[in-house]
């Protein structure tokens, strides 16, 4: 944003008590739709003005989908609510005791806070991984993912050093959660069915794929058999699985893995885990493990009117004490939940505990293959592959994006092709953001 | 590119002579589509890795399209083509005597060489308006556009004076030929029909539109009756056009134009004129008026072996001292017969003289009107509106892009509706890129 100067909040008060949500993501978006003409006024601060799909982030990131088929906007999901206002404006840090959030363009009060700021990408400490890998939570980053590997094959073709041409063409996938399977099976796919047309020139023999995990098996949180299957179906697609296996150095061109391998690699994904995005003035005591402590109501340890849903938030309990998985289902679930404890609370009536309600997890890897793990059974191949597409599909935001996402599929699917090969952002490694 | 110095040419000498295209627009890919297995050696050199639909550029600056909907990678067109190769990589230079040519990435020798390099933005000299205003040239131009006025919308709910809000929702568009009426009339759509819907809080009154020209008319190569109801349209949704106006000065923030009106206004679009894209090396005495002067074979005056085609070429007959317009269709039929004449050349059979055949012009303004000129008659109107789309819509490479653009059109007519309204790149005035 220009001209910071310039701006400031101007919320006009009104009769209803002001909620403010931080983060326009999959909790917020529940919650302020939860709370439609119930006689709060909402607030809702995001630093983009549009939600991500996150779950088909690597479709973006490999050349399937557009962002605009993965992302919507947000202020048309709140057209028609009354006392609702939506800023684009980072929130830099919050203020319990005087009740307020401090914005880079002014400061604000409230009544009830609701932090749903989600979650971003944890490199664990490490500088270097920080520097020189691409991770896989925001938009720009699928698009520079994108940008870089296209550009890394127009060089391919213009380098006569082997080793460059390895490192050029090589991919190493860090952490083997949903993220990491997806987008080595979706590499995977490129190298087998989309590349080679392009680039006639090159031998694709020389295009390796690792997946590079420090468990024991991928997809830890789901069952071992989908574990073994997704393992399976990757190999299938040439993708060379390393397990029990770190990263211990990465200089850019070459990745030095725990067991001694060397790999040329001048792509290297990061997606080895997750963690809250923690802002200044939330209490040292509410802050467990990166994220921030909630009781069964989401209100956050150790503070008045203040709330946490989503990835930022950990509920921890006697019968879940590691706290629910930091996914999308648990968010829309709190995010609703919390507004009807709102109206609950308004009207005097008795708050509802969250409890997770598990409807299963599924990953897909490359064409036609996927794993679902429901409540009660496990399965994988071809049917898994259709119900991983269907309920993508009804889970995106908005008919017309589903439209879109649709025709892409089908699209992709009956041509073995990929429409969206543009080099728009021209990326440039040493001006790679520093978002995560 | 990264690591230039790794790079390098490495086209392997055919038996077929070689000829150089610079350039993968319109006229570009006719000539190499038309040299398909015809005994040359095709090596086509672009900047970016694809073609771009320079007369719907307008939709994706005004959130009606994405650009995947407008542009297409080059090298699936050239799939099966062989002894082709596709290089992106920027020319630098040519050195006509020594028959080379210099890219960052190295030299190469060429039999026969042609600019296909098209237009660029021509402010006339005016530095001021080049580093201030928004140029419609290429997609991310187009990209930088649409992320600063949906940028402007988001902070104008956050500035209390005046002057400021004005100049956050004013729009100037400056040049009345059909880009300048197209980004009018869409700009006309998105304040009466979209907009509105995201701000509630903006009272959209203050909104102003204008489209500034130099000369009397509107769309001056376009018949007069023509002009005017373009001019007409163009009210209706509320733009103001100016005629016989020159812009005098812009700070950024005001414009002031040649009659002493001043127009507060964050957004001026420059569409006032393109200009041949020159490279060095070129002989002076080949250069005309900004372009590369050519004979009625596209051969460059004073040169040997060295072709000019679309905008960048300037061929000026007895009959038609003036040349033709720097249109797509001028640009597509000189690729054809370029292609038809090489094969001729080596066949030993006369070349053929190129003569432009006038399919027709047109120009949409908004949501039901367009004007269209037929060489023998002329009409406007919504017929026109659906002239216009079916033109666009068969003119547009590939299939896949057609359905995307027509599912687009279907949706925004029928929920007067943008789908692709998000701020991705965000856009900071100061780094505005040079190119133009």
């Amino acid at each position: 944003m220009k001209h910071l100067a310039h701006l400031q909040l101007d919320i006009p008060k009104s009769e209803n008590p002001r909620i403010v949500i931080i983060g326009g993501g999959f909790a917020g978006i529940q919650l302020a739709k939860g709370l439609k003409n119930k006689n709060f006024q909402v607030v809702m601060f995001d630093r983009n003005n549009y939600h991500t799909f996150q779950p088909l982030l690597y479709q973006v990131a490999t050349a399937g989908l557009e962002p605009d088929s993965i992302a919507g906007a947000l202020r048309p999901l709140f057209e028609k609510q009354t006392d609702f206002y939506f800023r684009m404006a980072r929130v830099t840090g919050i203020d319990v005791d005087k009740r307020l959030i401090k914005t880079l363009v002014g400061e604000i009060d409230y009544d009830f806070l609701v932090l749903a700021n989600g979650s971003k990408t944890n490199y664990f400490g490490n500088q270097t991984m920080m520097e020189r890998t691409f991770p896989m939570k925001q938009i720009p980053q699928a698009l520079d993912l994108r940008s870089h590997m296209l550009q890394n094959f127009e060089q391919s073709v213009m380098v006569k050093d082997d080793y460059e041409k390895d490192a050029l063409t090589n991919f190493v996938v860090v952490g083997g959660g949903p993220t990491g399977v997806e987008v080595s099976g979706a590499l995977g796919e490129l190298k087998k069915h989309v590349l080679p047309k392009d680039y006639p020139e090159l031998d694709f023999e020389i295009m390796k794929l690792h997946l590079v995990d420090a468990g024991p098996r991928l997809l830890s949180a789901m069952s071992e058999k989908s574990s073994e299957k997704a393992q399976k179906y990757l190999n299938n697609f040439d993708v060379d699985v390393k397990l029990n296996t770190l990263v211990k150095d990465y200089d850019g061109k070459k990745v030095i893995l725990s067991d001694g391998t060397e790999i040329p690699a001048r792509t290297v994904v990061w997606a080895a885990g997750v963690t809250g995005n923690l802002i200044e003035g939330i209490p040292e005591e509410s802050i467990k493990g990166g994220r921030v402590a909630v009781d069964e109501f989401n209100k956050v340890v150790g503070t008045t009117n203040v709330y946490a849903i989503g990835d930022v938030s950990l509920m921890m309990t006697e019968d879940n004490p590691k706290g629910d998985p930091m996914v999308a289902q648990v968010a829309m679930q709190q995010g609703r939940l919390l507004a009807k404890n709102f109206v609950n609370q308004a009207k005097g009536r008795e708050q509802v505990p969250f409890r997770y309600n598990d409807k299963g997890s599924m990953a897909t890897i490359g064409r036609n293959k996927a794993v679902v793990d429901l409540p009660k059974f496990h399965f994988g191949g071809l049917f898994a592959w259709f119900v991983w597409m269907f309920i993508h599909l009804i889970s995106i935001i908005g008919f017309r994006n589903r439209l879109v996402v649709f025709s892409n599929w089908v699209w992709n699917y009956l041509t073995y092709d990929r429409g969206t090969r543009l080099i728009i952002r021209t990326f440039v490694k040493d001006k790679k953001p520093k978002t995560s």
